[in-house]
């Protein structure tokens, strides 16, 4: 019997997410971006298709690195304009009972206090299918418009992180206790004083002295998503992370990263399998090899390149219109610039060019899609999950919504007929959905900040 | 024909808002706070009875002056707990179709751009429904919890305020055209870059130097909402403020806040008609004035004065327990407190005790509630709009959502039947319902932010 394969959708609140161009094809809705009945629907289409969650991207800044400016990424809506994503979860949720949401929200943009209640609003009104995807954000254009003149350099990012989680730790474990409510109508008493408690937290970047404004929701902590692959990026997720979101074109690669997070959390005395790796994908499955194909070269026509390069040097930082077509991309300033280099050597080649970037990128993205029938990719799926370790992925949409359903119609069946896919949800929260708990173990870091219980109720 | 009277319900996202302790009645359903469909149905209930919107409160700090501790807000749920309100927002509208919604925001705790993002996210996603009440902040309890020593002094924090909403601004009225978005498929020209700019500035507390991440929203700015009553308060009302919701339990009183708003405003080249003021009110209709005054007896036995008295404790900055029930209340220290004080002399007389503010508390709240048939509040509601100028009344939430089942039922028939109340919603954006219009006009302060329309297409 396989393990069991879990799906998230991956998205954003915009136009063009990662398979850039594809908006312009005549099927494509994902211009409706601004409209609740086009994310409620959207919401129902993948609880009936099982899918574990849905998983917002975000970003606060524009992509200006290519050529200089926004311009790019305005013609081609490459994530931009971009809306606030935690604002579709209440909608989305009300029509829905099972489907997860993890969201992505820069903690370096987010004061603590207001961000704390911010999720814990989201994890009552969902009854505890909230997660939280957190980043510490990479673009200069982001910090300009908080107002600070650059990047916090990326290993102290991690640091100002580190405090972070343990401020909000400390507002969600910490507290309230979970019998601090009472609702005693006879009594008239509605919280008992006793269980809740100020948190007074004096660090080097926050300081803060309250009590949470929120009493205890379902998960507490929202489950905890992460997506740092660099070696800082590694520890804080293995420390933090329940789940990791990694990318990957080769098996021993991506397998090497799931092995180094698993290894990572267990020195640090968690458990291998509290932490689940989700793998980003894009998949355009048939009934045939040749239906999968032929979608593929349709979509193709529909990619943009030139737009997937904008993407590519803002996450890269790296100005290709600088170089020639034919020109050895070579490493310019910053020690992060070099090692993005250096990562792209590993999954490119060596020498490699903007020309043969942008052959690689066939339907929008540098993320090469699955093609193939649904047994085919069922296949796949399963070969990757036993040989990497990765538990899901996280789709990124093609064609939208029809690339969605077509899993659900096609892909997941095959699955379900292997043995690799649930027949049903089970209940509860979204971590009890995913490990079988509704709160973060003891194992966990955020566990240090709970208070002792009170002796006595009141 | 008497002038429209327009309704809003005025809520927050907790268990004791403004009368406390009736959500100790079997009846009262406000406990459900954390449950969507407890604010969809509300939602539709609303709509159903043709309310122009529902108007949310906040705060982001707890009820800690009474006794020097918030052990009493905790045990009478007196604003505490309170979740984030702008998270109910889009389940509701994904529900209705007229329904507006106003929102509170504390400036002094939200970083503008995403601040700004979140607003324009909030008006895509309801199709121009949102509203924002502007507040500043008054409890040295939310300056602890965002790590800021004490608060801001009043008159500062208004001029903080004025520069955050130049700020927002700008980025809701002059980053991108009208026109900016093109969402060109055959071209693959999403938005042209010509007609988006970005926003520079670098204020004395404040700087940004981005485009803003949304494209421009049904209405831009939200509909402004302000609460403040004080000599500052009004003139930041006068400038920014399309709605003004104001308290008071004297005509005169309220009419002479009413004229002064108008007065400012027109002093300032807007039209005195551009400024719509709303008044708080608590309402028990009956079929008769026995039944009305049946329920109000039943629904006194549930509210407590106690806890009502931490409220106007932390409004006032007066800790009450420190005078013995009949001592005479004398102004303590600073500026703030004695203006307090004056401002309860002129409601409650000039010598007034804590018995006498719990003797005026009979239904949970310094607002006595108007109780009588529904003709008789009909008739009220008339004459204090005429003879004070309100355009509309805030309605607080008794036993809720019975009470709001009674005005629909009983007072907006009784409305109807004057003439001073809808038959039917007008269409548009809820600006357009307000004031004919969708966006703010020349005459506010807005316009001023406003860029020069690009010369030509793309």
């Amino acid at each position: 019997m396989p393990r069991e394969i879990r799906l998230n959708a991956f998205d954003m609140n915009c136009v063009g997410h990662i398979q850039q161009g594809l908006w312009t094809h005549p099927r494509d809705q994902s211009t409706r971006f601004n409209e609740l009945s086009y994310w409620t629907d959207y919401a129902r289409r993948l609880e009936a298709g099982l899918f574990d969650g849905v998983f917002f991207a975000d970003v606060v800044g524009v992509y200006d690195v290519l050529g200089g400016s926004a311009d790019a990424a305005l013609r081609g809506a490459v994530q931009v304009p971009v809306n606030d994503p935690t604002l579709l979860i209440p909608a989305m949720a009300a029509v829905t009972r099972h489907l997860g949401f993890g969201v992505t929200c820069n903690l370096v943009y987010e004061p603590p206090f207001l961000f704390a209640r911010r999720m814990s609003t989201l994890d009552h009104l969902t009854g505890g299918r909230i997660g939280w995807n957190i980043v510490t954000g990479y673009l200069d254009s982001a910090a300009r418009a908080a107002g600070i003149a650059g990047q916090v350099a990326h290993d102290d990012r991690y640091d100002l992180a580190d405090e972070y989680m343990a401020l909000v730790y400390k507002l969600w474990e910490g507290s309230w206790d979970d019998d601090a409510v009472l609702a005693d109508r006879a009594r008239g008493l509605y919280a008992d004083p006793g269980r809740v408690r100020a948190v007074h937290h004096h660090g080097p970047q926050y300081r803060l002295d309250a009590m949470h404004l929120s009493a205890p929701s379902p998960q507490r902590t929202p489950v905890l998503y992460q997506a740092g692959s660099s070696t800082r990026g590694r520890r804080f997720a293995a420390t933090h992370a329940e789940c990791v979101f990694v990318n990957g074109q080769k098996k021993e690669a991506v397998r090497e990263i799931v092995g180094d997070i698993r290894a990572q959390a267990t020195a640090i005395g968690r458990a291998a399998e509290d932490v689940k790796v989700f793998l980003g994908a894009t998949l355009i499955p048939g009934r045939t090899d040749a239906e999968a194909e032929e979608k593929f070269a349709e979509y193709r026509r529909h990619a943009s390149s030139e737009a997937a390069l904008v993407h590519a040097a803002a996450s890269l930082g790296i100005d290709f219109s600088r170089f020639d077509p034919d020109e050895p991309i070579q490493a310019g300033g910053s020690q992060a610039i070099v090692s993005n280099i250096e990562a792209m050597a590993r999954s490119a080649g060596p020498q490699w060019t903007r020309r043969k970037l942008l052959e690689q990128m066939v339907l929008g993205s540098r993320q090469a899609p699955w093609v193939g029938s649904a047994e085919r990719l069922a296949e796949m799926l399963i070969g990757w999950s036993e040989e990497t370790g990765v538990d899901g992925f996280n789709l990124s949409r093609t064609v939208v919504p029809e690339c969605f359903d077509d899993v659900i119609a096609l892909l997941v069946p095959a699955l379900q007929e292997r043995g690799a896919y649930k027949t049903a949800y089970r209940e509860g929260t979204y971590r009890e959905k995913l490990f079988g708990r509704a709160r973060l173990p003891a194992s966990h870091a955020a566990a240090a900040h709970r208070a002792a219980p009170a002796e006595a109720p009141a």
